[in-house]
């Protein structure tokens, strides 16, 4: 019998990609979108349509207004930055940064698996390309797991054993990309840009648009998605 | 100065005391409540009223529908248990434990701290009376306090060192409130519970109603609330 797994879907292409992977290590997926004040909702709907595509069970999603607390581009009226050298864009950590969102995500994700008792979580964290982000990185990821199974019923009493997979953690954004296109994933339900025209359409030139084009190109790829303007 | 701190505020007995002892100890609090999906919305108009008694710079409810899992009574249709002897209450996990609650709560603590520039996060745990939730013992405090500090860019760059204040985690319900009768709290202005009548009077009669009046009688102390009936 398949084993259910709670997955963490945002509607980009590494979530896309990790419930991908999930499903070919046969889980039966419960999927999870958190909308946490984000700008626009592009995401929210990519996150439906993937959701579809990988034939999860249910697909809930969470509403936490994050942005009450303020601090980042991505709920704020911070703007975001475009057309970003590659340098400035892996030093520092970017205003893009969302506080504690990761541990907010995963928190939530524990709680949906205890009460599913699913003991599984699939999060598509990333340390290449977003090696600014503090929550993207192993060290945060075995902290939460060791986290979870002090936290809740079912990993106290020993029928869980939590774990937090991150199938992407250590892959280039061309190597998800080919691991992608092998599983079948259709890159063209899913949504990158932090700031899409109010028709969706990506914009080409925020970090997150530069990350996905550059990966596409590293994995010789196509991009099925339309752009405003691509970056050079 | 006095430094910010935030503190979980849920409008019960155990966050009002917690919050008397933050300003003792001379932290600007700001206050945050988690809107959950609790069945009545006492808890919040209490938690509003003592964060006013504290002086708070701010008050932040942030709403995470937990109720989308479901899995607990205190959010979902499940029975709260009423009358029910000392032995069963301190053996088992009850059915009011809300899934993974607390590592929810204080990731969202983590936040809001995160964007205040905020290091000290106080809450209300007690590992004494709620011996049955996982998420209430030092173990899995320590371990958020880990956590907290290889989450954020705050503790990643070494500018704040998180850290997670439990003063009563050690104490007994009567020590709870003799501490905070000594600061000053009204416990008139708390609500505690899990299952009041229309007009917010409690019933006397469940597991918090119940630990309740049973630390008010160790204290020595009157209970300024009303009951629609007090257990035996």
């Amino acid at each position: 019998m398949e084993k259910p797994a709670v997955i963490l879907l945002s509607g980009g292409l590494d979530s896309a990609t990790t419930g991908a992977i999930a499903r070919a290590e046969g889980f039966r997926l419960h999927a999870l979108s958190v909308d946490y004040g984000q700008r626009h909702r592009f995401e929210l709907e990519a996150a439906a349509r993937v959701a579809k595509a990988l034939d999860v069970e249910r697909h809930v999603v969470v509403k936490v207004d994050l942005a009450v607390f303020g601090g980042s581009a991505l709920t704020d009226e911070i703007e975001v930055p475009k057309d970003r050298p590659d340098e400035q864009m892996s030093q520092d950590i970017p205003v893009t940064y969302v506080p504690a969102r990761n541990t907010v995500m995963l928190s939530l994700a524990l709680a949906h698996a205890e009460t599913l008792g699913a003991a599984d979580i699939f999060i598509g964290v990333n340390a290449v390309d977003y090696s600014g982000y503090p929550d993207c990185r192993s060290e945060f990821i075995e902290a939460f797991s060791r986290l979870a199974n002090l936290a809740t019923k079912a990993g106290v009493e020993g029928r869980a054993n939590f774990q937090i997979h991150t199938p992407l953690i250590e892959l280039t954004k061309g190597q998800i990309i080919r691991r992608g296109v092998e599983l079948g994933v259709d890159y063209g339900l899913t949504h990158t840009c932090y700031d899409p025209n109010p028709a969706g359409i990506s914009c080409g030139r925020c970090d997150a648009c530069q990350l996905r084009l550059a990966g596409f190109e590293e994995a010789g790829v196509v991009d099925p998605l339309e752009y405003q303007r691509k970056a050079e």
